[in-house]
């Protein structure tokens, strides 16, 4: 059990030290190395293969709603980006330039896409003409840049992996709708594959999308009671339509700009479901999103029959579509248990002579450090159910989490002390900048999203009648 | 028949302009567009989903041969390209330059990746230790950057998209035994999705990858008989080891530096089964390529149960694992046939009242232009036996006419009449550097690989003995 210690040992305690227990586990669990470059992410092959369960996942969804998936380039003239003035407002401190290429200096010089709106207006200026071609859904997964100052492993770092979706519509109306079906197919996707709860809703002006009339976020809380923005969803009104001249000629033949949303999520959304469910032992990865399920460590490996035993059921579950890993390396099993723990693989089922001889198997679930056994016959069954459960649970604590530590304040003072203890902070608000902006100085909190209902009789900063009910919280 | 006629007069002349034919083609069908920054691309829809089933058919072969995914990140210091000498020399013209992030000027000025032997090498030099962590086999689907003068969509674009794979072994054997490895999956996976036949061999030291100790290259013969490179794969000996201090402690406990290769092949593959499939009516997709293998054409749409029974086939062609589009557009059928016969769409299906009353349905080959008929009944097995009919037709076609289109040259003249009349020339070299840059200027055709039987008895060009015989062509 020496080893065993070391391993705990290797991650500094999460409740003493959450920032260090995050960076300890995503490098020691080699979702993620530094690049050469300050601030960029080397995604190594776990953690990608979280991110490409991730793409799949959306894929589907995207494809059921009428996406479609395509490519624009990379590089956008700087120009495009002055063309909605809040949007290079918003993007113009922190893109990254090319100015040489092909050893010369360039005419015009050329942004690295920060997000890719202006680009890809530019072309649905091209493409759309008549009703018949809207709504017009496309999708891109992509590298975006955003040069930031404080970086940190999937949570931010400048460049990034994400997918944006841009859409035009030929009303308001429909355009609007969509941002929020989007909205609500991301908050479904984080139940459902990341197995985190989210709290969705209308971002304030200060938080919102540089160039959106209207942007809609949803935030997760983290262990720390911290909230993390998982992902967005912008309704642009006409604003990038007449900016790159989406035009469209009407059922009743009148030309009419387009209306345009957009939406995106990202990297980060890794980041979220290790902060999300990990514990004192490292990960624990919701089974949905696992890259391995189910690990299988072989007892007395060396006894016959043990090691043939371990890979006929590797098999059947294979055959029964769950991601198994069989660990037969020279590894003791003490070491394994300790390295998979680490790596938050939902399930380990240990088969050794004795379970083979009873016609059963050992169980340990990652999510509640249990034990039990089970019979080896309707492995298959035993182990989907047991995989469904423990993202069930996964869920089921998060949001326990969450909707214990959502407090009421009326007072800055209160929320102040909310945010400090580790909670969101439900307040209310007149609608002022100067409030929000008081609020950030006084308690290091930001506006997360706006309640739909609005309960709250008085703004928490001055007092005056509240006109919204916001989630107050500090955030990554 | 007007709007046919319209149709195909949209397309240049396959025979009498190919290159007029080939960008006509690859803008109407929707393949693609172009970007508003000279040389860049869009990728539109349907030639992402090209992309798309190219990526699933490589990620399951590379997955099989133990390769794992993973993102390193796009910019890379300027200082790293100069580690290795040839590299730089090779790649430094043709690199795009961040000079400025974040609002001020970077210390160093950053490449976009040409490729990314130099950033994975770096990473693999902090990975590598021991001989326990060989071989490492990585991959990553991504975008890079070379500055181009001349550009033509999918074949030669300024930023594309690509995969690229690089391991590290622990002997030369090892690495030069998967750089050929590698050929043959990237050879076999032409034949079996792109139904297109390569040319495979070595490639001579003035057209290898720069820094490479050896480049193989798989090369595919055009509709105009010009050749394609469709993917190299490159041995590197210690090269990039030694730039990148990828040491390992061998199985007898001596610090060694490790063996590389590398393999990639490019969003070029599209431009690839374009030129090497389409006639005179555009596009033709083979099978296990195209987005939509078969599209179903109502005939007298309006008529009772005509839809209803379109719609049920194509949900059993759906169930069967076939990719199938249901067309109820309000065009005429006759705009349809015009229209998705340029999409290259395999296999059409024509469905009307009488077709239905007898039980039948009507089929139409993309590749022969032949149509027949079928029973309703069992139409799944019919038509998934007819795609793959097609695809052996599609290249047994391409691999006719590239054997047809090889002939051999023993004198400069032989060679020249060779290439301008369409073809392959296979010739004898005596290894001369000189000899093969008088080639390309007598004749503009270069030495696309070195043929694995030596049997040309003198060098086409200075007629002294020959070392190598070489398939010389003019290349796209």
């Amino acid at each position: 059990m020496a080893k065993n210690e070391q391993f705990v040992k290797a991650i500094a305690d999460i409740e003493a030290d959450f920032p260090q227990w995050y960076t300890d586990v995503v490098v020691k669990t080699k979702l993620v190395d530094y690049g050469p470059v300050k601030g960029t992410m080397v995604i190594r092959p776990y953690g990608y293969a979280i991110w490409e369960i991730i793409q799949r996942e959306l894929n589907a969804r995207f494809m059921q709603m009428g996406v479609e998936n395509a490519y624009f380039p990379m590089l956008i003239p700087m120009s495009f980006l002055t063309k909605e003035a809040e949007h290079v407002e918003g993007f113009a401190p922190e893109v990254a330039v090319v100015t040489h290429a092909g050893g010369a200096k360039l005419e015009e010089p050329l942004v690295v896409r920060p997000t890719s709106e202006t680009i890809i207006g530019h072309m649905y200026g091209k493409w759309v003409e008549s009703w018949r071609d809207l709504p017009l859904r496309l999708n891109q997964w992509c590298n975006v840049m955003r040069w930031e100052k404080t970086t940190r492993p999937f949570l931010r770092t400048s460049e990034f992996l994400w997918q944006e979706g841009h859409s035009v519509h030929e009303t308001a109306e429909a355009a609007e709708e969509e941002t929020l079906k989007m909205l609500f197919c991301y908050a479904e996707f984080c139940k459902t594959v990341l197995c985190m709860p989210v709290l969705t809703g209308r971002k304030t002006e200060k938080e919102k999308f540089a160039g959106a009339v209207a942007t809609y976020g949803m935030e997760a809380m983290m262990h720390d009671g911290k909230s993390l923005q998982a992902g967005t969803t912008h309704y642009m009104g006409q604003n990038f339509a007449k900016a790159f001249n989406i035009q469209f000629t009407g059922k009743d033949g009148a030309l009419e700009y387009g209306y345009t949303m957009s939406y995106g999520v990202s990297t980060r959304l890794i980041g979220a479901l290790i902060m999300t469910h990990g514990d004192a032992r490292g990960l624990i990865l919701p089974p949905p999103a696992a890259p391995v399920q189910v690990v299988i460590v072989p007892i007395a490996a060396k006894k016959e029959g043990v090691l043939a035993a371990c890979s006929a059921l590797a098999d059947r579950l294979k055959g029964a579509g769950v991601r198994v890993k069989l660990d037969d390396s020279d590894n003791s099993p003490g070491w394994k248990f300790n390295e998979w723990e680490m790596k938050g693989v939902p399930l380990r089922i240990e088969l050794g002579p004795r379970d083979i001889e009873n016609g059963n198997l050992t169980l340990f679930r990652r999510d509640t450090l249990e034990k039990a056994e089970a019979p080896l016959e309707g492995a298959e069954e035993t182990i989907k159910n047991l995989l469904k459960e423990i993202g069930d649970t996964l869920y089921a604590r998060a949001e326990r989490r969450m909707h214990e530590r959502i407090v009421p304040a009326g007072t800055l003072e209160e929320l102040l002390a909310g945010v400090e203890g580790g909670n969101f902070v439900r307040a209310g608000w007149c609608g002022a900048r100067s409030c929000e902006d008081k609020v950030k100085e006084f308690a290091q909190a930001t506006a997360r999203v706006l309640d739909e209902k609005n309960d709250m009789p008085v703004c928490v900063c001055c007092g005056k009648k509240a006109n919204h009910t916001v989630f107050f919280a500090r955030a990554y």
